[in-house]
Order: structure tokens, then C-alpha cells, then sequence
């Protein structure tokens, strides 16, 4: 049997807390025998999983609010379970206590704390978000940056594509992911000045057997599943995510409405009701919760902060996987493969082929 | 009676030319009485419409395809059913022959010809597209740039808001538009460079009361309704757009799949069918075809490529609309406002409180 693959959880994070957290990780230990937890968060909150098998509570007396702003995660709330949860996943002159943090806790807080204790990978700039939507293959596709980065130049935008191609491959298991650059046409001389650099960067990572580049994407081109990962920069992955939530949002409303709004409409919701179910279980979006923050020395998960616990579960899912398959390695060999072939062509890394972190996991 | 609102119809455009444009401008003729329509392409395939009233052919002796280079658009087919269409919104010496264009021919080459016969107006630096989205609210929110402009400064925000106000207020009856600026959050402090100052830019727009700023948005609001304007650069704004038709799209074929499933989804279909018909009517992007280009010396209006004889007729009801309105004289007062304001804090803008185009419905 595999070593247990462990994750710590900041349980008190999210809208819900422990009301969500703890029956997630609970069904979560159900489905992976071979997952062990560390539950961080305020030990009268967490009785309920004192006596759990392969878990450990790991006490924080405090809590980083949703709408606290990232300098009280940083500086003043020094015990909170999303910093300690973080902290289980640095590795020290020992291996860290665990092989991936996930956290509900608000997006800002948890990057800049993420990014505070575990620092950044040699050979990347910055951390940034990665998430999958659903496509019409009834794959998903991952996206990324989605809100860390908003100026990005084309180095950057390079640099999602590699870690990216990591996430996809240690989680999906495809070990060539394709990968597109989000752009307003699929031609090369389209796009903004930042985005025609990173088509011609991309293109020689692609040439370099770096990463499996196809060109240039569009926004419906995420839906399609024309490419399995989606490069963009943070304000573009932003807009484009929240347009697509609104959209879902939107679509959700009027069948409701239509479907209540007369006697027979409602007759007809009864009949059409298995239907309806089908189809709104193949988008719901709790099946693809969990963003992995990339380009960190350790793994960090965000789940949605309003999850329900079938969601904070797919993020906990999320996080195993990665861990299991061994994503902190896979973006740590490609980024070195990128800097060894001097294609990362941001001179402050040119001498930095990287030593590997020391993860739990390589042990 | 009003005097009428004359149209020219590039009758040529799109994927369909007059087996989709003729058909439109009848069922459009019948409802406005007080319209007039100027029917440019090659006479040979006009000749249905050779004995309508209220119509006169204009022939022209090329067509652009919707794959034709821009430059070839521009410098090659000076005959063009579009080029011909576009002159005749030109003022010169005498007013111009009709109050708006309308085509469905490829949106690069409609920009850059009408940009290169008609200008732009005074105080504006590049024009935009502007279109419309359903949201919640059963209205439409209205969005620009939708892609003409990739690279976008602060100023030219400014000048978006105040184009897109403008063709609200004429288009949709409301004479003080809320503008919302998209961005990744709301809390003034979030976003690029570019949409920081952008937003300093807009509030001051806003206390001089040019515009009814409300603040940034996010991509969800676009389909809350949250305001009746969004603006946005034209590489955020295109992605936003493309990535709303495929999430659509998506979520259209699932449906289809699920309620052809099965025998019993089936019979569903058949009872959902009024309700699912309804649902389909009320977000029917036919609803809300025709695109402004905005900022130029005369009134131009994109069709989809791909509209039907309902969807182009859209257009032209949207450009009737306009034209009936007042949109270059409401665009025009309102730019000039903002440069006597010196709100606009382009230098080059610093003297140009412009002379008045002269449009054909100002006579």
C-alpha cells in the first residue's frame, strides 16, 4: 500500500466553518483509506472529531474573517488556522507535517500568507490561481491565473503555462496537456502587446517540448475543451470566471421562473424534474471546487468560501490528488527544465537552476 | 409625422448576404412606417426589393468576405457593398444621404473602413463597440469596448463611459445611465494601473455629472444588471463576451442531450417543450443582435455575422432607434461637455471643444 497522503484543513475558514468543513473531511476519510488529516482550528469547535481515526487536531485560537483585509492574516492574527494550517505544509530542515493545506478562507489572506511562510519556487515570479470549469467534452479545463496577478508581463503569463501543465498532468493525468493562450482571435498578430510577446514565448516553450502549445484561444474556446489548460492574466481569468458565474446564475434564475410561472409550467417542472436533475448535476459547480495556488515551496488548495460540504470534499479531493501524484515535483522539474533551457527569458533567473524543495511526499 | 429615418443596409454583409438582409429590411420596413432604406450591393441580387417602396438600390460592384484582410476591405475593393453602405452616412457638403449604416460584414473591416471614411469625432481618440446582454432584470446591460481596442489608457475608459451613456440614453430611454467600470473587485483600490486611474478618472466624470458613475463592478454584474452600462477595455470586454456565448452555448447543447436522452426525457421534452420555448425566447441572442460603433462622424451598426433575417432585423431596429434618437448629436454633447470640463485629460484633447458634424436629422 501507498504512504498515506496527508492534508491539513483550515477548518474554521469560509462562510460556514466547521458546520461544512468537518462534514466533509469526514466523508472524505471514508472514500481515501489512505488519506490521514490535520484539522486546525479551535478545539471546542472541533469535538466532534476528537475521537476520528487517521486525524489529528492541531489547536488555533484564532480566525481569519472573510472580509478581514490581508494585513490582519498577515500580521495580527499570528494564530489562526489558516496560517497554521499553511504552516503544516513548509518544509524546514524536516519534512513538513503535511502534503497539502486547503483552505475556505478568503482569496486574498490565504495568498499573501501562503506566500509569506512558503515563499515562492525558484525560477517563479508569482503565485498564482489555477481552476477548472466544465467543457463541452464533459472534461473540465483548467485556468489560470484567476485573480492573484493582475499586470502580468509575458514571462509570467509563461510561467502559468508551465505550472499550469503540472497541475493538469499530476490531477487529470494527462501528461501532455494542451495549452492555449487566451486572446480575442486566433491569430497570432492578435492581442495586446503583453500577449503577442507571450504567444512567441509559448511557442518556443512549445518547440522545446516544455509544454504542448496550440495557439491562441478564445473565451468560448473554455467551454469547447479546445485545449485542456487556458493561459491568461489574473484580471482577464477574473472577469472571465465571475461573467461566466453570472451568466450560470442568470440561466438558473429564468428556468426557475419559467418553470413556476403558470399551473402547467409547474405540471410540466414534475414531469421534466429527472431531466432537469441530470443535467444540473453534469454543471453543478460543487463537482469542481478547489483552485490550487501554484508556484509556492508547498501545496495550497482554496475552496470556494460559501462551499457546502460535497463541495469543500471536491476541494479536499483536489488537494489529495495533487499530493498523491505528486504536483509540487512536477512543477519544481518543469520550471527547472525551463530555466536550464534559458526559456524563462527574465534575466533575474537565468542562473537559477533550482534546488528541489524538500516535500513531505519525497520522502 | 416625424420625418423619416433613412438606413443604408450593406445588404451584401455576413454569412448570408440578401437571402438573410432582404427578408429583414421587408419585415422592417413593415413595422416602420416612417423609415427609409437605401439597399447597397449588386443589383442583380437586390431585384426583389427593385419595386418596394420606401427603398432605393445603391449599387456597388464588390462585396468584402467575412475572411478579407482588412487591408484588402480598405485599399482593394473601393466598390464594395460596404464601403458604399458606409458613404452614405458621410456628411460632406451636404448632409448625408442617410441617418445610419448597418452591415453584417466582418467587424475589422467595417471598423477600419468606416474609421477611414468617416473619422472620428473631436475629443475622441479611438472609437468602440458597444453591444447589449441580457441580465436579470429582464433589460440589457450594454458593454464596451467589445474589441476594438486592446490596448486601452485610463483616458479612453473615460471616453467609453461617455459614448456608451450616450448611446443608452438614445437607444434604451434613459437619460442618466448608471456606468459601472469592470474590474476584479469592488473596493476602488483593486484592479491594473490602468483601472485604478481609470476609476479616478470616472468618479470625477461622475461628481461633474458627464456621467451617472456607480463605482466598479464585477463580470457577474453584467447579468445582475447591476448597471445599465459596463465599461471596459477591448481585449477584457471581447473575452468577456466570447466566453459568455460558449458557457451558453454549453449549457444549450447539455440541455438538448439530456432531454433526448432517454425515451422518458423525451416524452419530458415534448411536455416541457412551451416552457423550455419560453425560456429559449427570453434569452435569444436574436433579441439583442447589433453592435454600435461608437465615436466615429456617423452612425454604423454591426450585425453577427452569422444573424438570421429576426436577428438583422434587430440591428436595424437598434440603428433606426438610434438614429431616431439623436445618438451622434447626444455623443457629440456630451464629448464636447467633457472636453469644455477638461474632465478628459488627454492634452491633445486640451483645445478641440469641437465643431458639430453635421448629421442628415439635424436639418
Amino acid at each position: 500500500m501507498q504512504r498515506p497522503v496527508r492534508l491539513s484543513v483550515d477548518c474554521m475558514g469560509g462562510d460556514h466553518g466547521p458546520s461544512i468543513t468537518l462534514p466533509a473531511c469526514r466523508t472524505f476519510l471514508d472514500k481515501h483509506p489512505d488519506a490521514e488529516l490535520l484539522l486546525v482550528g479551535k478545539p471546542d469547535a472541533l469535538t466532534a472529531a476528537a475521537s476520528w481515526s487517521r486525524c489529528r487536531i492541531v489547536a488555533a485560537s484564532e480566525v481569519v474573517e472573510m472580509d478581514d483585509p490581508i494585513d490582519i492574516a498577515l500580521r495580527k492574527k499570528r494564530d489562526s488556522s489558516m496560517r497554521v494550517a499553511i504552516q503544516q505544509v513548509k518544509a524546514g530542515d524536516t519534512p513538513p507535517a503535511a502534503d497539502a493545506c486547503v483552505s475556505a478562507g478568503n482569496t486574498g489572506a490565504l495568498m499573501a500568507v501562503a506566500r509569506y511562510l512558503l515563499k515562492t519556487l525558484d525560477g517563479i515570479d508569482r503565485p498564482a490561481i489555477a481552476s477548472v470549469m466544465p467543457n463541452t467534452r464533459d472534461g473540465f479545463t483548467t485556468m489560470l491565473d484567476l485573480g492573484a496577478n493582475v499586470d502580468c508581463t509575458a514571462e509570467h503569463l509563461l510561467q502559468f503555462a508551465v505550472m499550469g501543465s503540472a497541475l493538469v498532468s499530476a490531477v487529470d493525468g494527462k501528461e501532455t496537456p494542451t495549452v492555449g493562450l487566451l486572446n480575442i482571435g486566433e491569430e497570432a498578430i492578435k492581442g495586446s502587446e503583453v500577449i503577442k510577446r507571450a504567444g512567441e514565448l509559448l511557442r518556443a516553450a512549445g518547440e522545446s517540448g516544455l509544454i504542448n502549445f496550440r495557439g491562441n484561444v478564445e473565451g468560448n474556446d473554455i467551454f469547447k475543451g479546445t485545449t485542456d489548460l487556458v493561459v491568461c492574466d489574473g484580471f482577464v481569468g477574473n472577469v472571465a470566471l465571475k461573467t461566466a458565474e453570472g451568466l450560470a446564475t442568470m440561466l438558473s434564475t429564468f428556468i426557475k421562473q419559467e418553470f413556476t410561472r403558470t399551473p402547467y409550467a409547474k405540471l410540466a417542472a414534475l414531469v421534466a424534474l429527472p431531466v432537469l436533475k441530470h443535467f444540473k448535476d453534469r454543471v453543478d459547480h460543487r463537482r469542481y471546487n478547489g483552485a490550487a495556488l501554484l508556484g509556492l515551496r508547498g501545496l495550497v488548495f482554496k475552496s470556494h468560501g460559501s462551499a457546502d460540504a460535497l463541495a469543500f470534499e471536491t476541494a479536499l479531493t483536489r488537494a489529495y490528488d495533487a499530493a498523491r501524484n505528486g504536483l509540487l515535483e512536477r512543477v519544481h522539474e518543469r520550471i527547472n527544465f525551463a530555466l536550464q533551457a534559458s526559456l524563462n527569458t527574465n534575466p533575474a533567473n537565468a542562473n537559477r537552476a533550482a534546488e528541489a524543495p524538500a516535500p513531505r511526499q519525497a520522502a
